[in-house]
C-alpha cells in the first residue's frame, strides 16, 4: 500500500472481529517492521508486549475502561521501555568504527546518566514513533489499529510484571474491522497547529 | 512509495545539500499528512515550528552541538506541544452527536486536569508519532530526514519564544541527502525486545 494512504486511510478503529488472529508469521513480518524505528543514539529502548492469553487480556480490559477492543482485536501490543536501555551502549554501535563508538558510548552516557526525566521522555517519544510504523505497516497489511491510554498504567504493569526501571507509554491493538471509524471528530485548521519560525 | 518500503529505507541521514530547498505546495503536502496522526483524544496538541531563517537557523545550530544537517537540511521543524491543548475540547469533537461530545469533554477533562506529568506524557508521544509521519512521508517524497534530540532545549525554547505551557520535544530535519546514512549500527534481535504475555 502506498504511504500516503496508509497515513489517510490510518484511523482510530473500535470494532474488531474476535475471531480473526494475525499469524505467527503476520507479527513477524509487523514487528520486523516496528524495530526500524528510529531511537535516540540508536539505543532501541522500546520493549513491546505481545498479549495473546485470554485470561491476561479480560483481565487487562478490566483496567481499560471495559473497552472491547482490548479483549477483540487480534493482537494487543504493550509498548514499553526500558529506561535503562542506554546503558552497555556498545552493542548499539557494534558495526562502527572504534573512535565512533567510542565516542557515542560517552555522549550516551552523558545524555541520560542520572537524568531520570530524560530517560522518561525517551521511553515516550521512542514508542511513540514506533507506534506509528506498527499502526501504518499494520494498515499496509490490510488491518486497523487503534492507539490507546485509556486504561490503569499502574493495574497493566502489575498484570504484566512491568520491571521497577521500566514504563508502559500505550497500547495498540490490531485486528480486522468490523466497523469503520466514525468520521474524523473536528480537524484543527493547519495554520493553528503550524508556527513559523517563532512563536 | 510502498509503506514498508518507506519503513526499511528511511534512515537518519545527516548530510544535505544545503542549496536545496523544499517549496510551499511540498510542505503543505508534507504538513497535511502529518495532522493526519493520531493524538489522544484527538487534542491534536502538536505544533509545529517551521524555521525558515537562515540566521535563526544558525543560532539554533550553536546550541545544537553544532550539527551540520540544522542549518544545511532544506527544512528544520521543531516539534512543540501544548501542554493545555485539552483545554477547550469540545472543538476536537463538533463532528460527534451532542452527547458523545459532552461525554469525551468531560473525559478530556478527567484525565487532564491538574495531571502535569500526564500532559507532558502526551506531549512526547504524540509528538513521537507525528515525528514518523513527518519522516515516512517525506522519505515518500523522495526526500531524507533526521530525528534530533541533541540540543539544549532550554535555549532553543528561548530562541523560538516557546510559550510557557508548550514543551519541544524533538527536531526533524527534512531535505535532499548528499551522502547516505551508514549502515544501521547494531539492531537487537527480535526476542529482546519482545515480551510474550508477561515479563
Amino acid at each position: 500500500m502506498n504511504t500516503f494512504d496508509a497515513i489517510e486511510q490510518r484511523r482510530a478503529v473500535k470494532h474488531y472481529d474476535p475471531a480473526h488472529q494475525l499469524s505467527d508469521d503476520e507479527i513477524n513480518q509487523l514487528m520486523s517492521r516496528v524495530v526500524l524505528s528510529p531511537t535516540s543514539f540508536n539505543i532501541q529502548n522500546w520493549r513491546f508486549v505481545i498479549v495473546k492469553d485470554p485470561d491476561l487480556r479480560k483481565r487487562i480490559r478490566a483496567v481499560s475502561w471495559d473497552q472491547a477492543q482490548v479483549t477483540d482485536a487480534g493482537l494487543l501490543v504493550i509498548l514499553c521501555a526500558n529506561k535503562n536501555a542506554w546503558k552497555d551502549s556498545a552493542r548499539y554501535w557494534q558495526t562502527a568504527p572504534e573512535d565512533v563508538r567510542n565516542f557515542l558510548v560517552s555522549a550516551i552516557e552523558q545524555y541520560y546518566d542520572g537524568k531520570d526525566q530524560i530517560q522518561h521522555d525517551e521511553a515516550m517519544r521512542s514508542c511513540g514513533i514506533a507506534a506509528q510504523t506498527l499502526m501504518l505497516a499494520a494498515k499496509a497489511m490490510g488491518y486497523d489499529s487503534c492507539p490507546m491510554v485509556g486504561f490503569d498504567f499502574e493495574q497493566v504493569g502489575k498484570l504484566i510484571n512491568l520491571p521497577d526501571d521500566h514504563v508502559i507509554t500505550m497500547f495498540v491493538v490490531i485486528g480486522k474491522a468490523v466497523k469503520p471509524a466514525n468520521p474524523r471528530g473536528g480537524q484543527l485548521p493547519l495554520s493553528e497547529v503550524i508556527v513559523h519560525d517563532t512563536f
